[in-house]
């Protein structure tokens, strides 16, 4: 299988995109890799071509570049290529650490949505520190900043996909992010999408769920509208770096015994920090267009692009957008 | 001045309550209180009855009754009878610690909304782990399932006033928690409410917010629609006491070293959490009615009581429904 890559996306890019690739690579036999962007700067960290083409653009899209305009107007960038691959059929998956309104932007208007999926859903993969799994999914997590209820509905049904054949979890509970857990909590559009949600027998739906639980392992998939979704990622984001950084700072000014107990509390404080790193999982995943696409965080170093790059392969392996599209082209119209 | 009481109310209900009624009786000369609640069960725990009347009812709102009906229904109950008595000028301000449903109903059916208040905002005080002030204030925390683009604007007004007079703030800086940092960024709400902020000459509105950055002191005054605050205020909470908690079960099954450690570092780990616990700031407050009213969280100690009861001394002293009052009476409508 063939991934196209958009090289120059990212803080670190092209050095770390490449040292991820090359992981990746030596990793699976079966990967294929073509890598677009600026070929002697990418050369310039490759060690070794096999199995890896480039092809080369002086064009990119900056971070902060307008998307929709920029994958309108920078129609040689290494994004718009990359997916432009994607879309001819010359690779099966889509991978950038870069401006993610531009992924967006690129997966919707080239490769283009599942028929029958309205809106795809940003799909994140967060720890679950207590349950029977290690890790939940949850949807959307800024793709959309508005959603309706049928909006709502598709994303469960992706979600439920995604934990099923790439998570791997068997008859995956889905939970509705509200306001409290009774079933009429909430505004009309988490009241409504309560009830779909119940009605729907291919879904193994257990109720709402409060963000206050969210990381306890109640639920495989979390469906959320974008909107709550993006704000309650990076609040858990932003509280679990907060607190690290307060209790880091409480120690190194805390005198000799607080160092002291620092010191010998450092592989406990290392075992919370790889409970906390969702990275492993791999990337935020938008769920709904028609090949596998992941973004990695724009900060990712070499580690966090071949987890992306594993999680895409997991993805092509279970045929994850085709057994997607079958469903929805035999569902019944809502 | 004088604060109303809802005895009955919260998890350890009434002894906790009477306790906190009593520390704050102690430590504030110019405090009277008027207990509502079965008579014997208050007197058991009561030590010393100087300026605290009793007034007896048999009836209760329990924590899982619709909160609606229930003020509608239980006349009698000690909430019901605490509000009334707010309502018809013998007490100055309201406490519950019970049912915050039916504390918001009785607070807008018997005491009533500030005229030009359309929607009062459920208002919390958070920890700034840095940035010039050591906490912030944020509304609407879910007073409100939904908020249109007044019910925004009216809430930074009310946290604006709150921030000034009862945190003592000097032009508190009022930001939108939004879904990215630039202007156009979010649904209709959230792009019309900026516009909204910014042209309000009253308010020093310092642009989005991301739930990313909430803890960081950036703010003074955190304004988002009722949805969004729950999600996010309950997954501060959450993430804080789920980190907190892997942490210390990391340490103790971490062998001697770990428990060493932990040991070291009791006095580090204290100063966290204190700086965490935001409590010692008060209850949650609905800002917008006409008397000060503090719900206090279900599970509260008497320390956490007599917080709530501090700040709403600090509510009525500072005049705040008053001036709330006047000067939603000289704006101009929207």
């Amino acid at each position: 299988m063939k991934v196209a890559i958009d090289a120059m996306g990212g803080d670190y890019a092209p050095e770390k995109i490449v040292q991820g690739v090359e992981l990746a690579r030596d990793q699976y036999p079966d990967l294929r890799f073509i890598l677009f962007g600026k070929e002697s700067k990418i050369k310039a960290f490759l060690k070794n071509g096999e199995r890896i083409t480039i092809v080369h653009t002086d064009s990119e899209i900056a971070m902060g570049d307008e998307p929709v305009r920029a994958v309108r107007q920078k129609k040689t960038s290494s994004l718009v290529l990359a997916a432009q691959a994607v879309k001819d059929g010359k690779a099966d998956a889509l991978f950038s650490a870069g401006n993610t309104g531009a992924l967006l932007a690129a997966s919707l208007f080239i490769i283009g949505r599942i028929k029958g999926v309205d809106r795809p859903g940003m799909t994140t993969t967060l720890p679950a520190l207590a349950g029977p799994e290690d890790s939940f999914t949850m949807l959307d997590v800024g793709a959309n900043a508005e959603s309706k209820v049928k909006n709502m509905h598709q994303f469960a049904i992706l979600g439920n996909f995604y934990s099923a054949n790439v998570m791997g979890v068997t008859n995956p509970r889905i939970a509705l992010l509200n306001n409290g857990t009774e079933e009429d909590k909430g505004d009309p559009l988490h009241k409504e999408t309560y009830q779909i949600l119940s009605d729907d027998t291919h879904l193994n739906f257990v109720g709402n769920i409060e963000s206050r639980e969210l990381l306890n392992g109640k639920a495989d998939v979390v469906v959320t509208d974008g909107f709550t979704g993006n704000a309650v990622l990076k609040n858990t984001e932003g509280t679990a770096l907060s607190m690290l950084k307060l209790l880091k700072h409480t120690i190194l000014d805390s005198g000799v015994q607080g160092k002291l107990g620092g010191l010998l509390l450092k592989p406990a404080f290392k075992q919370v920090q790889n409970k906390m790193d969702y990275s492993k999982h791999g990337g935020a995943v938008l769920l709904g267009v028609k090949a596998p696409v992941v973004k990695a965080h724009g900060s990712s170093n070499e580690i966090q692009v071949y987890h992306a790059l594993r999680q895409l392969r997991s993805m092509v392996a279970a045929n994850l957008t085709k057994n997607l599209a079958d469903y929805f082209a035999t569902r019944p119209k809502e």
